[in-house]
């Protein structure tokens, strides 16, 4: 199932090439959207097959005409991986002498919640002469609390799974503070749930700037996959229903400029574009 | 007026040796006692004379035997000042190749939400054989949404002032990592107010391990001080009512272990001691 919030925080499901309002049909409030999802993770069970029904039944809009919001919108931490990818790591050395190691070395980093935004939001670059990049990635949402879970179970612990972007400015400060700014984690279009993602460690992923193909990678080259992370992540801190992780990038990343549009694909996901300015 | 939250998620006025329970006097619910502060905080200009005479009235505990809560249970983001204090900057230049450089270079970094625990809480050290230090910080709790806030107007959202305790594990790994385990940021006693704090950036801060004091350092020598914490933090992110902003660290930081007994002491705001035990 694809889980949206769109428009005015209202919850859909997305069936083929529509969202349909599923709002009312759910103990869903609007001005609560995020409270609301947990709610609806911890119950999922219940009520998957009322939703499904209510997808077939409720008003439909064309996806191209509504406005996705962040699936998770307000989470309650955001782990992310660094240099996830052999290639990227090796592209990251190569540019950069302060930069990588390896993510044994490193662990993971943490995001601030308030970078995240959707799919109708744009990326504002807080600075005009320092080089931002784009990092495409696949993100997945916390379903469940979760300490020391093991790999093998980590599995049941992924609620679902959407397209994330880790922008990135360059430089000497810490790597959380680097990624942290707002708009600095678009995440989107919509969940989609666990079940429907048959290996989520063998699906490939693509970014776009202004249609110049720049990352075409697949996570089956991730590292740490994505179980991996669940469990180092579960492992270090207890991990709520509503936390993201960011499970990092693969090669070809490079800096984007105001006026940019940024397109990033992930196979069985989904896709989304967003726009590239100046913040004010 | 110092807040607390206590026993089973109550709402607490300490007044001299009493925490005077007044959950009852204002919309607080046990089960929700961060979207409660939230909303305490949004609200509490019209609220804090009902809650004064409510402290003269209602029930009283003993603050020894009252369990104090984390006073600001899940904040939504916690941003932190590395190397902050001149002395600790030397001393962790002594100590590590690694280390330092300087806030300015750094900026600030993130530590979990899920790692802040409270006075009733113990450290809990996830590794036996690494060292890990105590931090004694001053913290602060924003009281209203907050974007590029100029150093001259900080003060005004700033809700109040608590004792927090950075735990911190040395070694190569990211920084917000090394700080961010279950237990590794208690706060307490309690929040207060902010207009009971004359100056915010000319407290003494003691810690001491097992009736040894470890640390003995003044808020007046912070590098970055309160107001410019908030600056800085608030230029790169939006800060929400709910995020803490951990000031940094004087010198005299050093190893804690299993068995020890971690006392923190803020001028102005309070004390609380924590024990330390190996996580299970």
């Amino acid at each position: 199932m694809k889980i949206a919030i769109f428009n005015d925080n209202q919850l859909g499901i997305v069936v083929d090439k529509h969202v349909v309002d599923v709002t009312n049909v759910v103990d869903w409030d609007i001005h609560h959207p995020h409270e609301s999802l947990v709610q609806l993770m911890e119950h999922f069970d219940s009520l998957k097959d009322k939703l499904a029904k209510a997808a077939q039944e409720g008003k439909k809009y064309n996806i191209e005409e509504a406005a996705f919001q962040a699936p998770v919108p307000s989470p309650s931490k955001v782990w992310a991986a660094p240099v996830n990818y052999k290639k990227h790591q090796e592209e990251m050395n190569k540019q950069f002498n302060n930069a990588p190691r390896t993510i044994e070395e490193l662990a993971l980093f943490l995001k601030a919640p308030s970078s995240v935004s959707g799919p109708s939001d744009s990326i504002l670059l807080p600075f005009k002469d320092r080089r931002t990049d784009h990092e495409a990635e696949l993100g997945f949402v916390i379903g469940k609390k979760a300490k020391n879970v093991q790999y093998s179970e980590a599995k049941d612990y992924i609620f679902g799974y959407f397209a994330l972007l880790d922008i990135s400015i360059r430089g000497n400060e810490e790597r959380t503070w680097r990624k942290s700014f707002d708009t600095f984690t678009p995440i989107g279009p919509w969940i989609v749930t666990a079940d429907e993602i048959h290996d989520p460690n063998n699906l490939s992923l693509k970014l776009w700037v202004n249609d110049e193909l720049r990352q075409d990678g697949s996570t089956k080259h991730l590292i740490y996959d994505c179980y991996k992370c669940l469990e180092v992540a579960s492992t270090h801190s207890t991990l709520y229903p509503g936390d993201i992780i960011a499970t990092g990038t693969p090669e070809g990343v490079g800096p984007i400029q105001d006026g940019d549009i940024v397109r990033i694909q992930v196979e069985s996901v989904g896709e989304f574009s967003v726009n590239v300015k100046l913040a004010e």
